[in-house]
């Protein structure tokens, strides 16, 4: 093996930064075709060891035209991401490390410095004292964990949400062998609260801050109702709850106190690259009852501090170290600054929508997503989207309102500027008129 | 944010390159007391950014006494791994790049080249032909996803595996509300085969190298049996499976071959960090079904090629990155060389044990793993494990068979030499006797 891993290290460290200033250069979405990549790559592993140069420059050559630049200042998909210079430099060093945290003794400063940072994050979010906190990969598992949870505490087995959770609830409810229940919504959007049966229920899932539209579910109501038949209230709060380190922002948090678990995502609008999904449960003791087994070759008597005892894998890598370096290099106050220009730019652009003959907003304008349409048709919006995504300037998706083709703008990339999103504007006027 | 990529990733780049260096001088495991480093860390976030400087500082002074080294070539726990410096520094590059694979198109870079790596490995394994390969985090989601695979396609909710599987199979079963069966060993701790009812088995899981003894159950004849009762066979080679990389280690993959599923992560033993546990299935089409959201007549070409369509989490970081590192910067000869190297020491120091008259094997010597006790009682091989550990200058772990107290010494990180496993062989005896 031919790594030097200084040198090398300096070379893919410089890639790297190229890389990043690239990014306003480069087609947003990926312009290659499926297969496309495949069709490049050797059908078989090498039998002698080639140079890390090699593996670099195939990154320049084979992998940079197949990216989806999720980097990029102009991705206005999904929910916008970043992954900040701190936290890339902080996975490296993980790496490095390499802890594997299956119990406490097999890597203290892992499990340690998790339960903590989930505990910074707690307090700036303006979450209850003595919720338990730990990362989990993505909101998919940790909302897996708290149906998981959920089933154990109340024996039940039906999971309710609204039409419009996140995918991930109905998935984890059919991989578990859950009945779901699917809620219509009001005329905002929002989870109703009356009018279906709650009975039989081991879980309720609110969210704030839908994929489709960032709606918010009236969280104090559903926690109310399903504490009142003996259900688990979950809060799936995965992208929005990151804005609650902004005071201004809290008005979504109300009734969260109330919940038996929540799961926000740092990777998502916290300046983390994926994956880091918070989890905190306000019934900490239940819900490691649900998790733990600890069979002798693991026992130790540390067993209080194991996280694996509160979640499904065993092994567990070093994630805190990414959001430790991200809160500790920005501060509290650096990431409330990038916040609240995200949210800001988003309102700007919704205001541009709504002063336009030709556009319309079709959700009420909630954190930092738009959605939105062109007047016309279903068609002429699909055409658009493809268009727009096809010149690679910006990269934007889309969702249906009932049955309506409507157009999502997103912004969560700590380098998007206000000129970004003009030009994501000036692009899409520019199709929708050519 | 006062982040210099280029400069504080310099510091990073030279923090982690010293850290290797130091690794044969720092204690294996972590010389800390529960709550010890807790006690250090501040109780919030700073309001205020802090420099990246700061960040490595606290490395030193704080995290550093609390890691338990895996990286050390002294590490003999559970099964010893190594990070690479090809992989270290891909997890960097990943990081930077920071693709989420919820779809082909948000990043088919990320999710050919992990069909592609996963095909690689697939053949230096001397698996089947068609085989249809992903990574997921760690073996306890592969599993997990094995589970759910068989309930979906037999309609039934038992899994059968012996004693001395994997603690996450118990614990999978668990979280799916599926019934456990456990089966009794052979006097080689082979699971048995005959003399216990398949009926109503979903899945049958046979392990080839379990976590305690390394021993290997037989798989021919347990996919032979459950395939008879409709059962779906899954195979946890997740430790051992990396040896089939060399020829003459291909013994324990006899009837691997009729398996529907099976894990084996590079993590463990192909010089990747955690987290990259390899899951192939045989039968994709109905594995897919199990995790799709996305109906038959919705399909697209780009689909075809999602991989959150085979798994649970819909978040997917780009772990074939770090994987395809490996297989390029050692090659296939560099990696068996290695295993090789290993396999020698773990018999060379099953060889030691056996000449001593102070010391026994007390399971079948098997791949890298020796399970040895000093003669005389349970507790004196308990407090002698203490001991050692206790040193710093190796760390090893324990388990039990047939009541008895019996210690482990796994070879498997890339950094240790024979004089490595010389001086646990020292320091085994000098704790013993003095």
């Amino acid at each position: 093996m031919s790594v030097d891993f200084r040198e090398d290290g300096a070379a893919a460290l410089e890639w790297a930064a190229r890389y990043l200033e690239r990014l306003p250069e480069l087609p947003v979405l990926a312009q290659v075709k499926p297969g496309e990549l495949s069709a490049q790559l050797p059908a078989s592993a090498p039998e002698q060891p080639e140079s890390f140069g090699d593996v670099l420059r195939d990154m320049d050559d084979l992998l940079l035209p197949a990216l989806t630049n999720w980097q990029s200042p102009r991705f206005f998909s999904y929910f916008a991401v970043t992954s900040s210079e701190p936290a890339i430099l902080a996975e490296m060093l993980a790496a490095a490390l390499n802890q594997v945290a299956i119990v406490w003794r097999a890597s203290p400063a892992s499990t340690e410095l998790e339960l903590r940072v989930a505990d910074w994050v707690r307090q700036l979010l303006g979450l209850p004292d003595g919720w338990h906190g730990h990362i989990e990969d993505t909101a998919s598992t940790s909302t897996l964990a708290a149906l998981i949870a959920a089933r154990h505490v109340t024996g039940r087995n039906a999971v309710v949400c609204s039409e419009h959770a996140h995918s991930s609830v109905e998935k984890d409810a059919r991989m578990l062998g859950m009945e779901l229940r699917k809620v219509p919504v009001d005329e905002e959007l929002r989870m109703r609260v009356d009018g279906y049966d709650l009975s039989g229920a081991a879980c309720v899932v609110a969210t704030v801050g839908t994929t489709s539209f960032a709606s918010v579910d009236p969280v104090r109501e559903l926690a109310e109702r399903a504490h009142a038949v003996g259900a688990w209230l979950h809060v799936d709060a995965a992208y929005a709850g990151s804005s609650w380190i902004c005071e201004e922002e809290r008005w979504s948090a109300d009734g969260v106190e109330l919940a038996d678990s929540l799961v926000v995502n740092p990777h998502k609008w916290m300046l983390v690259p994926t994956d880091c999904s918070l989890i905190w449960t306000a019934r900490p003791d239940e819900w490691r009852e649900a998790f733990t087994l600890t069979p002798e070759y693991l026992r130790t008597d540390d067993e209080a501090f194991s996280l694996a005892d509160f979640g499904p894998p065993l092994g567990r890598r070093f994630r805190s170290l990414k959001l430790w370096a991200v809160l500790r290099c920005y501060g509290a106050e650096g990431l409330r600054a990038i916040l609240r220009e995200h949210i800001r730019l988003a309102r700007l652009f919704a205001g541009w929508v709504e002063e336009s003959d030709e556009w319309e907003l079709v959700a009420p304008q909630r954190f930092s997503l738009v959605v939105f349409r062109r007047k016309g048709t279903d068609e002429e919006n699909e055409e658009l989207e493809t268009r727009v995504n096809a010149s690679g300037e910006i990269f934007i998706t889309h969702t249906k309102l009932d049955g309506r083709y409507v157009l999502r703008l997103a912004v969560g990339n700590a380098r998007t500027t206000e000129d970004d999103v003009r030009r994501a504007w000036d692009v899409l006027n520019w199709e929708a008129t050519r």
